[in-house]
């Protein structure tokens, strides 16, 4: 009988053990799994429930959706960040509804003028130009900069004879035009005419990405077609490395949207990646205090941004930010609105 | 005699206490000197005592005496350091010694392209303009831009569209004509047609100064023609607001010179801040710390800088660099070579 109760607590005991062992290993297969994901915005602004259509919300949805899950299924498939990145970016380009590619705004000579900039975050290596105009993703020029030549940014024609002499395909200027931004800058102009004011309408649905990938490598980029009825060759923050993009195996990678000016005056996104690295912030203070900092100096906006460890980050002061994210092993989030 | 003693050592009591007090006011009013002052650069790189002549060390020396003296006047008269900086840059642009206004080196167009900067560190305000041909004193126009449009950033033909808008004359291209700089150029086509292979000559003489005014604010800018035999309207740092130029009161003014890629991937300027801001690190240690950093990367090039109390550091990782400084109350200091 004795040995009976032996046997049974033994059986219990090993029973125990068993589901220890089991359960620490379990865990540290978790703690093993390699973190990815990749965040990405469509542009910070004045976006509410109110002023948004059903049908509008779902098309915007949808393409977050896509640009999402197409940079995902490159991380997922061991892709690089860099090419998640891109990819995204591209995918948003290609679509009339954000600001940058094929819906960018016309300036004040009713021309589309691009804006963009990539960086990597392992080798701190980086990619811009500004002024395009016929180039169909100049996300994808911006990765050809920071790829082969030795240089990081290339302005307007420059930039454009770059691309040439690299076999990119130069597209007519006419793809960019598209009814409703030259509905929007005419109206604009008319107004100009009428109040005798120049008006500079602020910039809206510039598009951006960043990822952090299995090999642990961070990259973002961003793309624009900057202010509506901008003059003089404006550059805004989007080409601008360490105001509209910025990455860093060290920190985070990091994407801006809003009043280019403030951004780069703020030397927004290094300054992100500046508080984590010296002052041991954790990326979403970093990310929310620079934010405050902007506006506290008149300046609106927000960021996308994701951390070495998969942490994600997605502060702004406006109304809204079309943003989204995917991490590994979860769900797509997409949001508008604040909430 | 009781009265007599008592009277001689009450005399010397008060003689001391009279010295105790004046000495007091004197270290008081030591204290509430207003610390000012300005540093300035005149580029960094292969600047070696036996590659010079005499002749031509005094030639330099001497205009950077000038600018240096120009700047400082200015603050000891109570001017802003905003002021200070542009008059200093003003005479190193107007002088064919250094790679920016007169004396700015050609592209592989054998164009004069200019690059200026300009920012406010009380504000936090900024102007800049790239690829600019026309314009005889580019940081004048860096300043225009921030004080009178709602931007930071113009391009090229931009930019001088806006200069006109206010009124500044636009110069012929002529001017920037060097027989030396165009010398230059043509040797390295001539290479160039001989190698069969694309030389890019690093920059060399870029401009830059930073201040302290009487009333604590600070401000920095940074002036260059680029690198001799650029393309595709290169952008290099000094345009670039937190890699060639920046200003917080919170931290220091500083400007950089070097290989510009390095700077703009490195955000150099804007990281010396925050490295003292975040990290609580001393000017010179955080001016140094980022030097070496670039050098790690394969850059090179150095910086000017002074900070919030009138302390200045001038490191560089290149055999020499243009520099000189003046607080005051001080002699002025000017350096070429690494001593």
């Amino acid at each position: 009988m004795i040995r009976n109760i032996y046997s049974k607590w033994y059986n219990k005991f090993a029973l125990i053990c068993v589901a220890f062992v089991l359960f620490g290993i379990s865990a540290l297969a978790e703690e093993n799994v390699e973190k990815y994901g990749i965040v990405i915005h469509g542009g910070a602004g004045t976006i509410t429930k109110k002023a948004m259509t059903p049908e509008k919300e779902k098309m915007y949805r949808e393409k977050l959706n896509e640009a999402l899950e197409a940079g995902y299924k490159i991380l997922e498939n061991n892709g690089s960040s860099l090419d998640a990145v891109e990819k995204a970016i591209t995918i948003l380009e290609d679509c009339p509804l954000f600001n940058s590619g094929k819906g960018a705004v016309f300036t004040n000579n009713e021309t589309n003028e691009l804006d963009s900039s990539i960086m990597d975050g392992k080798t701190l290596n980086a990619g811009a130009v500004t002024g395009v105009r016929h180039i169909k993703n100049p996300i994808s020029l911006a990765r050809l900069v920071m790829e082969k030549s030795k240089h990081v940014m290339f302005v307007q024609d420059g930039a454009e004879a770059f691309a040439k002499s690299q076999g990119m395909s130069l597209i007519d200027a006419g793809y960019f035009r598209t009814e409703r931004r030259l509905k929007q800058i005419q109206e604009i102009k008319k107004k100009e005419q009428e109040t005798g004011k120049k008006i500079s309408s602020l910039p809206l649905c510039t598009v951006g990405a960043a990822a952090l990938d299995k090999a642990g490598n961070l990259a973002a980029g961003t793309s624009t077609g900057g202010m509506t009825n901008k003059r003089f060759g404006r550059v805004g923050d989007s080409p601008i490395i360490g105001a509209g993009t910025y990455a860093n195996n060290k920190t985070c990678a990091i994407s801006a949207t809003g009043w280019g000016e403030y951004f780069i005056r703020s030397v927004a996104t290094h300054d992100v990646s500046a508080m984590m690295e010296y002052a041991g912030l954790a990326l979403s203070d970093a990310a929310s205090k620079v934010i405050e900092k902007i506006g506290a100096l008149g300046g609106f906006g927000g960021f996308i941004a994701i951390d070495k460890k998969g942490n994600v980050a997605m502060p702004f002061n406006t109304r809204g930010m079309y943003r989204g994210y995917k991490l590994n092993g979860k769900k797509a989030v997409i949001k508008m609105y604040r909430e």
